[in-house]
Order: C-alpha cells, then sequence, then structure tokens
C-alpha cells in the first residue's frame, strides 16, 4: 500500500485535479472544437482503455504522429494513463527516419495524421514491432484518403468509461521517449520520467508566469521534448490549450485576438514570424512568450516589447525536457540602456527553480572562473535531467560521464553566474528548434557519386534561425551543381535538413591529423553576425 | 552517487539557487536590517557550522522559541543544513508546555529570544535533553537581561563560512517537527519532510501567486506549521520577507506603505486587524492575503477587495503542512451577487496543485454522496500530509487508518466538488489559527476544588475567530465566580487558552450513556451567526 504521504509524483496528477476543479472550464479549442476539462480527461480515459483493449500492456511504446491537435494532447495523458510509454515523432522526418524511430523504441502501436500517413506507408508492412497503425482523420487536412484502414474513431470505439487511476507506482517510470539526432546520425531515444515530468511542469509554470487564467497557444510542436512538458503544465494549471495545425503568422494573429492567448512558446523563427505578419500590433495586454533555441536578438526584444509582449528567454536540450537554464530577469537590468539589457537578456542565464546544477567546466571537470571568456562545456543535474537512452547504455554512460549530464555546448560563465554559450562542441545544427545532424547531412552529400568529402555547419539564417550549409570537394574531373546536390540530399533524409547553400572547395580546413576544422568555416560564415552564438 | 537524474527534493535547494541568482537582493528586512540573499546564505551555513560545532549531530532536534525575526527564518535553512530537525516552539506557551515539547522531542539545543527566557528559566536546569540554551537579544525587546548566560553572537563565532551542500540524501527524511495540540491535551509532534516542504512549497507560490517581485509580510507565526512552508516558498522565488516582531495593524500599515508588501498570510484575527487599523486605506495595488482558520465572512471579503485586497481562502491543520486545500475561484463566479460569490468562497474548497485526493467519508470509509448536506470527516492523503507524529506510533496509527489522514474535522461534500467544514469531530478550538485543545481547557477548569465538571466548546470571537467558552457545574455548596475560575485556567496553562466567559449551570446535556452533548452546547452558541462554521 502506498503510504498516506507518499505519492508517486506524475503528470497524471494535473489532468484528474483540473477535471475535478475546472469540469466545465475551457481546455481545449481546435478550429469549432471544444473539449472542456470534463471532457479531456473522459477521452484520455476512453482512448487508455482502447490501447489496453489494443493488447498494450504496461511500459509498452506507443508511437504518435500528429501536428498539435487536441488528440496530440490527450496521449500525453491517455498513454501513461495506460501503463504505457509515449514516442511522439516529429511529423517532419523521412520515411527512413520514421522506421528507424518505431523500430528502435519498439512501438507496439503508432497513431499518425492520415495527411502524413503517406510517410509511413511505404515501410508500413516492414515495421519490427508495430502490430497495428490508427489514423487520426482531422477534417482540417484528411490527406489523400488513403490512411491505415483503422481510424481514431475505431480505436475509440474500443475504449471505455470506467475511470482508471490517475497515478503510478513508481515515479521514477518512464512517461515518454524523445528522439533526437545526435552526431551520430541515429537519432536516440531520450527517456523521460513521471517525476521529472511533474517537477518540471512546476518550473514551467513559474517561470513562464502561468496563472489559472492562462490561455495557451500551441505554436510548439507536441512532439519537441514533449512541448517542454507543457501539455502538463498548463493542465497543472487547469488553463485552456488553444491547438493549431499550421503555425502561419495570420493564425497565430487570429487565434491570439479570438482567444485573448496569454502565452505561447516557441523557436526564434516563430517570435520572427508573428513580429512580421502584416496582422501583427500592438496588444492591449501582456502576452508572455517563451523562447528557446537560439537568443532573441536585442532588437527583436525591443520591438516585442513595443508590442506589449514580455520575452522569456530559456536554454536547453532535449535531455533537459526542454529548457532546463532560464535567462531569470534581475530588477537591476531596468536601468539599463535598451541595447545593453537585451545582451544581458540574450544568455542563457541560470538553472530553473527545478534544476539542480548547471556548470561550465574545462575536460577535467573542473569549473572554468567565472570570468565571462574562459570557454568550456556546460554540464549539468538534477530531476530535469533525462532517465538515460533508450537501449543504449552505451551513449548514456558517455552522456552522464562523471554524474553529470553533457550538453556538448561550449559557453562561458559570466562574472554573476549566467552561462552564455560560445559554440558547440556537438555537431548540430539548431533550425527552428530541432537539432540536425550535421554528421547525417555530410553522409547524405558525400553519398553522391561525385563528391569527396563534405563538412556542414550551421550557418545564420533570419528564418530558422540556423541553417546548415556544405562545404563540399569534388573529385577529380566530376562536376556537380550545388543544386543537384540539394535535391540529392532531400531524396535521402527530411527535406528541412537540406543545405540552404552549398559551397565547392578545393579542400576542407584540416588539423595535422586531419580533422576537419568546422571552427574555421563557422568564423567565416559568422564573421558578419554581431554577437555570435552557437555556430 | 547520486544519479544524474535523481535528486533528491529539499527547500535548501532553494536558498542555493537564490543566493546564486540574487545574490545582492535583499532577502530580508527587519527593522533597520537588511540581509541579502547572499548575506542569508551565508548566515544559514554558519549558523549549520555552529550547530555542528555545538555538538548537533545528524537527526538531532534543535528547538527555537523566537518571533518573527529574521533568526527565526535563518533557522529554516541552518538547522537542515546542519542534518538537524528543526522544533519550532509557539512562543505564548506556558513554562510546562514548553517543558513537555523540549522533552518529548528529545532537543539538544534551544535558541530563545531574549524577552521569552522568563518562560523557560523556571525549568531550565531540569530539561531531559537539552544541553544548551543560546538566547538572541533583539534590540527591539531585550527582556529583563537575565537570559541564558551564551548569546546568539557566542553561537555565531562557533561558526565557519566553509559552503556545505544544500542537499540531502533521504528526501523522506524529517525537516521538522510541529507541535499541535489535539484532543488528548498533550501536544503531538507533527514531523515534515524535505520532499513535502519541497512539494508544498511550489502549492503556495502557485495558489497565493508568488512571483519574483512577491515582497511577503511575516504576520503569520513561523512556529505555526513553519509558517506554511513559507520561508521556503518565498525563498524559493527570491521574494523579500519583511519580518515583524509584533502583529499590529499600525506596524502592519506601516510595513505595507514602506516596503510595497505584495503578500501576507495570516489568520483572520489578522484580516480584520488590517481592516479596523486606523491607517486603513485604499490601495493602488492588489495585496493578495491567504488566510485560514475560520472562513472570511462576507462582509469581510467584500471590505477587503475595495481596498484593494485579494483574499485567498485555504484551509489545513498542521499535519498538512497548513494548507491542505483551497477554495479555488473559479470565473463563473464573477458575475455572482456578492454575497452569493461570497458565500461560494466561505468554503474550504478542493485539493491544492500539490495535494492528491480531499475526500468527506462516513464511518465506514465510504464516500458520502456529493450533496452539500450529508455530513461526514474530512479526509487527506498526499505529499502534503505529515510523515506521523514522533514519537508516538499510536497515535499515527489512529490518524492514518485505513491509508489516509483523519482531520477530525466533519464536512459536507457539495455537487460542485467542494468541500465545506460543519463541525468538528476532535475537540479542538481554533483561536487566531491556533488550536486549543478544549480537554486541557476542561482539566484545568475541574482542578478548582470548587468545580464538579465542565465543558468547553468554542464561541464565535470577532478578533479570533473563536475563542473557549466554559460550562461549568459546581459541587452543591460551592461558589466561585467567572473571573475567579478564567484566573485560575491562567495560572495553569498558556492564556490565550483560558475561556472568554464561564457558564455555571446546573447541569450538562448528555447523553443516555453519559457523554457530553457538546453539540447541544454549540447550537446554542452559534444559533445567531449565519453560515456557521467549525463550531
Amino acid at each position: 500500500m502506498t503510504a498516506v504521504w507518499d505519492i508517486p509524483l506524475t503528470p497524471l496528477a494535473f489532468l484528474r485535479r483540473s477535471a475535478e476543479v475546472f469540469p466545465d472550464k475551457t481546455a481545449i479549442v481546435y478550429s469549432d472544437r471544444r473539449l472542456s476539462y470534463r471532457e479531456f480527461a473522459a477521452e484520455a480515459t476512453r482512448v487508455a482503455h482502447a490501447l489496453r483493449g489494443s493488447g498494450i500492456q504496461p511500459g509498452d511504446r506507443v508511437a504518435y504522429m500528429l501536428p498539435n491537435i487536441p488528440e496530440m494532447l490527450v496521449a500525453h495523458f491517455a498513454v501513461p494513463l495506460a501503463g504505457a510509454v509515449l514516442v511522439a515523432i516529429n511529423t517532419r522526418l523521412s520515411t527512413q527516419e520514421v522506421r528507424y524511430i518505431l523500430d528502435h523504441s519498439g512501438a507496439k502501436m503508432l497513431v499518425v495524421d492520415a495527411a502524413l500517413h503517406p510517410v509511413v506507408a511505404p515501410v508500413a508492412a516492414g515495421l519490427k514491432t508495430v502490430d497495428e497503425i490508427i489514423t487520426v482523420v482531422d477534417p482540417a487536412n484528411p490527406g489523400d484518403g488513403s490512411g491505415s484502414g483503422v481510424t481514431y474513431d475505431d480505436l475509440l470505439a474500443r475504449g471505455g468509461n470506467e475511470p482508471l487511476p490517475w497515478a503510478v507506482e513508481d515515479e521514477t517510470g518512464c512517461i515518454s521517449i524523445n528522439y533526437t539526432s545526435g552526431t551520430t546520425g541515429k537519432p536516440k531515444g531520450v527517456q523521460y520520467s513521471h517525476r521529472g515530468a511533474y517537477l518540471n511542469s512546476f518550473g514551467e509554470v513559474v517561470h513562464s508566469g502561468h496563472t489559472f487564467d492562462s490561455v495557451y497557444l500551441w505554436t510548439l510542436p507536441m512532439f519537441h521534448c514533449n512541448g517542454w512538458c507543457t501539455p502538463w503544465a498548463v493542465t497543472n494549471i487547469g488553463g485552456t490549450h488553444v491547438c493549431l495545425r499550421e503555425v502561419r503568422g495570420d493564425v497565430i494573429w487570429r487565434l491570439i485576438d479570438e482567444h485573448r492567448v496569454t502565452h505561447l512558446n516557441g523557436a526564434p523563427t516563430v517570435v520572427t514570424m508573428i513580429m512580421r505578419a502584416p496582422e501583427a500590433r500592438r496588444l492591449d495586454y501582456v502576452l508572455t512568450v517563451t523562447t528557446a533555441g537560439a537568443p532573441p536578438s536585442p532588437t527583436t526584444i525591443m520591438q516585442m516589447e513595443k508590442l506589449g509582449f514580455r520575452v522569456v528567454h530559456v536554454y536547453g536540450l532535449t535531455e533537459t525536457y526542454g529548457p532546463y537554464s532560464v535567462n531569470q530577469y534581475q530588477r537591476a537590468w531596468d536601468g539599463l540602456e535598451p541595447a545593453e539589457r537585451a545582451r544581458q537578456q540574450a544568455r542563457q542565464g541560470v538553472g530553473m527553480v527545478c534544476a539542480d546544477a548547471l556548470r561550465v567546466v574545462d575536460p577535467e571537470m573542473n569549473d572554468v572562473p567565472a570570468d565571462g571568456a574562459t570557454m568550456g562545456e556546460v554540464i549539468m543535474r538534477g530531476n530535469n535531467v533525462m532517465l538515460g537512452y533508450f537501449d543504449d547504455p552505451a551513449a548514456t554512460d558517455k552522456a552522464f560521464a562523471g554524474g553529470w549530464f553533457h550538453s556538448g555546448d561550449l559557453g562561458v560563465l559570466h562574472p554573476d553566474g549566467y552561462v552564455e554559450l560560445r559554440d558547440r562542441a556537438k555537431d548540430v545544427v539548431v533550425s527552428g528548434g530541432e537539432n540536425i545532424s550535421t554528421i547525417e547531412v555530410e553522409q547524405a552529400i558525400v553519398s553522391h557519386p561525385a563528391v569527396v568529402e563534405a563538412a556542414v555547419i550551421g550557418v545564420p539564417d533570419e528564418e530558422w534561425g540556423e541553417r546548415p550549409k556544405a562545404f563540399v570537394v569534388l573529385a577529380e574531373g566530376q562536376e556537380a551543381t550545388e543544386s543537384e546536390l540539394i535535391e540529392h540530399v532531400k531524396g535521402l533524409i527530411a527535406r528541412y535538413k537540406a543545405p540552404k547553400a552549398v559551397e565547392l572547395v578545393g579542400e576542407l580546413p584540416k588539423t595535422s591529423t586531419g580533422k576537419v576544422q568546422k571552427f574555421e568555416l563557422r568564423e567565416k560564415e559568422w564573421a558578419a553576425e554581431a554577437g555570435r552564438i552557437r555556430g
């Protein structure tokens, strides 16, 4: 029996409470649909029964590949309510990438949006563990009508309404696995725990300043770090989730107006999109935008504030449930010149209230001096660090070397204790908030018969923060155009991972031991940028 | 080694973070004193070293008997930082009551305010476990100068500045013991855990709506349920603690003006005091008052709101770290008539976000219907329920019967899921937020030679919420006046526990088995009160 005072932490408790306390309040808005908290909990219960009725056992993985529609929010409660583990798949991945994730996670079931079904269809018959594919047909984009033959309604019909306990026996059990591209090219499955998701939700509430009147707009993909735990956090606070299928400036402004949105999260891309939309105008209240992926520029911060937005700058990785640190605003900055203040706010900051410790260390794991100049690797520890990579003890051991999580990001520690990133140890490009492995892109390019070798780095991009650029050495006597190489890559991996530019070079800069010096390539590309970050 | 992702929860982490993130921000204000967060952490570290240097071992109890001055706030971090357990003693207890708590808790050390030292002095030599008494001399009231001979400065001189880890090995370890009067007359030691204190702090932050700009006025005694975990919660959010020695209307208003106080907690007594002070006036911002002990009356709520206060009504017991439930405000109430809205807000409500489940049950522990009429006992479970009573397994087993904590309070469950108290199963009077055992008062009265029997109940009191009233049967041929009996009681137990009134009666109403029917006495006394609660 559970002790009176020792109830395992789980975000399931958030939906239980909100359904009890706010049964008739609007929990989810999507187009013309409205789900109250009572209906939200009822649908999660029904889906959980349906999963069990479909053969899903405790600990089984259930994959979802959906845009930010209500079924995806429901999944964040229904799957763990069934005792299973949610695997939310990036909707922009290629067929082979999706196949890899489904096979590696050992998912028993896949729930996929009808419009995305064609991505899965070519490999559907050959999946190693998926017994069944369920198609969600969203009237807003029903796809080509092919589907898997089993719809979400069919799934619901297997469910029941009998209440299930919004509880778990082991709070350190896995609630979800989020696949992320690392340096190796093969995505790794980052495991979140019920405890970590619960605690991180409180961190989100505190730092984004959610209240019981929050109206949250879903501009951040839920497949990305489980939307930084926000499906759980906003449900904890009994706020209203506003779903949207397409992240477009006009749609965002329409929803802000219609629902008086108080909060949204997103990569800098989203922030830029909001600012540049023709509909952009000054709000008569404060809307909080929590952003990560690249620091907002001083110009952006000033522009946003003029329109009535409050910008909260956070930093983290998939391995840290999304945000780990926050640029904690200091009242002392109120008096600074706007440009200087924005410079302070562009730093990645300090650990969130639910974090343990953020350090910047040299290769021997000694803390670097807090001088704002000495570079070191950013490492973290705490309840908001993943349990480890799924079925990959070697990668987990490496990431947890010395009892700390190694971010692979390089930064400095300022005298005020704020961390600022300066470079990235891992070969990753962060584009629109998503990781792109440079090695994966390089391998795709090198597979072209005319190419001898290639080096890919991230270069500044106004819309996406960064995009990959390739430096390519062709074989003697061979020819290939930039567009030909880009199309070649798009045929192999997700289109958003393809380079925005290809530069043909005679040779790549290398160390004496033959290692490509990407730093030199980055220096050149980023030279024009002030405040170079994440190069 | 602790896992990378499994860091035990402890409120110690809150002071670590705030000292790192807000080193120069004012953490504590008291009279002319100001402590920055850096200084707050440094003093907690120094005191922790001093405790260890004074022979305090991990798990030892250290008692504090201080008003709400900075040393008391420091104790909430210094004592657990030393690995010890804080026993905060009610400053209004009598000599014998303090002796009982010191002996029962097995405290090794007592830190006492110089003005309160005379309470302890008569028994100081005979204490079973206390090795040393430290006197805190507050210039605002240095007492009669007698003291224990060892001052707080002497204690500090034994300390050091070497950093100590703001961490614990076992989050379910005990952080503090709070003595509460139950029905037996003997106070029981309610044990709080690091985990419970940590989680409850987040609950306080969410429900009282604390922000990083919070300025919190210490009107609630820190010896009462560790001030509902607020020493930890406000430190978590990096707010400013405003201490005060005496809770007086003029002092409160002066501090509100001087520091632009945003939050305060307190019993209805405090709310009434604020409202009735000659200085009362309309604020130009919202100040949140979180109150418990008795529901605020409709009139009070309306008056407070007119002055710019927001009232958050909570309910709990010492056994639940202070507040367990909250009258969660519903937007649907905005449209109600003020009196009807206030009636909704007077209910004890629903579990806080950090709670597990609140139920109203019949004697067989079946849930009563949610009809707003059927009475049952209020029971709770969750991480904000105590570990148990210190050194009292029998009382713990009784309180935890059936795997739930039994509050002893009787209430109904409304159709909207809100609990409302209707009566109290335990014989306790809640006066100014403190429990008074009626049995203890009865025993004191009956010890008077002229008295045959006595029954004590709580009666409404404008200032204190409730105060005890005694119904007394004198022995044949004996005489005793009301004031004589009250003085007799005051000579035996804490003065605030003495009845406000004594009514001499020919006999007490009894059941056929001879049990006094206090319900009948209460009916009569409370008949005049609308919305009778906690009779």
